[in-house]
């Protein structure tokens, strides 16, 4: 089959790998149908060192069951399934209490010995309790939308929901990449009374507003903190929702929280100190959220997504085919596109 | 009357100062019957720049009411009241979020015009708001222990129930000062099923094991790392109470905290900037706690005191006069007090 391999920081390569055959009796195989390319794939893009073996990639995707191990119940052959990016038991202590990526039996795509989500199937460990099954066809319109379950959309719930917002909240959105717009979009599902979008590319920040925000702060730094400070009386808003990862957009939380409020960051962080020193602590600010535990909310979230009382798919603005997928890590890369879409 | 003073690291002075006198109608003079000196007094005894104006010191006490604004009701003369240590209308918004730090109208004892609980009497702002009455006698034996209402009880209660601390939950605690004991007594409170206690002075551990600790490391650094990840089978603990304000505290709670669990800080974070990168984000730890609103908390814990549930007062074991506070200050400092009493 034909698979997305990286070898270094830039290069891309779409190459004729093995099938995936099923390994343990907890196995399934899933022919994939849509898979995409995530803003965490480009930290290795822009980072990873040259090697001679490539990396499998792609940790979002949605495909169809085609063989089951011995041991996997309640999936069928033909379900169409969506993967969370982490794959787990979902029967452990931890995997009880929500924290999927945290499973004692779980791991990554593309971590030794599993493919990755950019191919055209892949071998998924602890299928029962990884895969949700979408009562949909192979050429459902939604599948666009439902693919964004495996990461994205539920990325932005945790740090809504982690950060504490609710009916009455007010939220600021830091980034008007696909996760900034899911966080908009999980804020107005928990019931948000404003949210306010802080982005500079005007048509992700028009799409925010359809998602539900409900102000627009183009600026950044100190002009961004001080004009969200300036809508809000001076306080800031009781929930910063931080979905980027550089260090600039973690001090920019630190400047619109209110006092009491969370800052929830769900963009893998670029920079390991920074400042929880004297003000946030007078300030008593909570900071929350980390990598999130996709699994977790999947059913939550399915209902609406099947229903159409939300569109989150609709961060997808380009599509590729499989041998598409360098040009889409370079769309992405460029910022020509908001997200990318891959059809194999 | 007599008042103390600080003019700069380890220069405390008990002067004459003038009687304060009532200057707005929501104002309360208080005789003090009980004050104490506080761990977080120790910051300026080490760091206070040198001054020709002494700084009035002091921000836990509790006394007789002498004289009331016209404004104040719900007090009378001869109220035994607990102060907490800061002062606030507890009717604004934040202070109905319980969040009486953050007061709109509020604000520190020793600030400006305000004097310090150190001292024979004081002046208390917006006292409607801000003292809580005590229904006791100027003798009562629990005077100790109310007095640890005003500040170092609550911000223990504060940390554990910020972490999350209930029914089940395993918790550590670091630091074996007088607001570490009082995170641990709190914990035991709120239902903690195991208080690992990291502490080094073996007469303030055994004091903690008498409020709840179920183990007790002495360790510190990695090695007290180790012991409690070995404690927990690895795992660490669901929340983990920072009672100490240094970074090597910050980084043992790194070290010891469960994946999906919190990280609680009381403290006054000696530090800016500290690891808040990839690790605590890939295993969800939650950064909270803060400066706690000690006022609203009096009544959540006054009837435990009143019945004699629990003995916070315990956490002293030395009394000075007025004029004995320059030594207690220099027997905390020399870690031969745990926690001064002051009855001037």
């Amino acid at each position: 089959m034909r698979a997305t391999l990286m070898y270094g920081a830039g290069d891309v390569r779409v190459e004729d790998v093995p099938d995936p055959v099923l390994q343990q009796p907890t196995d399934a195989l899933v022919r994939v149908l849509r898979a995409c390319v995530c803003g965490s794939d480009l930290h290795p893009y822009h980072n990873k060192p040259a090697s001679e073996q490539g990396s499998p990639m792609g940790h979002e995707f949605l495909g169809v069951v085609e063989e089951l191990g011995s041991e996997v119940s309640g999936l069928n052959k033909g379900d169409v399934v969506i993967a969370p990016f982490v794959w787990a038991d979902n029967t452990c202590d931890f995997c009880r209490e929500g924290l999927q990526t945290s499973c004692r039996n779980g791991g990554g795509w593309g971590s030794p010995g599993v493919g990755g989500g950019q191919a055209e199937a892949v071998r998924v460990p602890q299928a029962q309790g990884t895969l949700v099954k979408a009562q949909v066809g192979e050429d459902s319109p939604l599948l666009p939308s439902l693919l964004t379950l495996s990461d994205v959309f539920p990325t932005g719930y945790h740090c809504a929901t982690t950060a504490g917002v609710g009916d009455g909240k007010t939220v600021t959105v830091i980034g008007d990449g696909a996760v900034g717009l899911c966080a908009v979009l999980s804020a107005r599902l928990l019931g948000a009374e404003r949210i306010i979008l802080m982005g500079r590319h005007k048509d992700r920040t028009d799409l925010g507003v359809e998602f539900g925000a409900t102000d627009v702060v183009p600026e950044r730094g100190e002009d961004g903190i001080a004009h969200v400070l300036d809508l809000t009386g001076g306080d800031g808003t009781h929930a910063v929702l931080e979905a980027v990862g550089y260090l600039n957009a973690y001090d920019t939380a630190l400047g619109v929280v209110r006092p009491g409020g969370s800052i929830s960051r769900v963009g893998v962080p670029q920079y390991t100190e920074a400042n929880i020193g004297r003000d946030p602590f007078m300030k008593n600010v909570t900071l929350t959220g980390g990598v999130a535990p996709a699994r977790a909310y999947i059913e939550r979230l399915l209902p609406a997504v099947l229903e159409g009382r939300v569109e989150p798919g609709r961060v997808f603005d380009t599509t590729v085919d499989i041998e598409g997928v360098p040009d889409g890590y370079r769309a992405m890369d460029e910022r020509r596109s908001l997200k990318v879409l891959v059809n194999p």
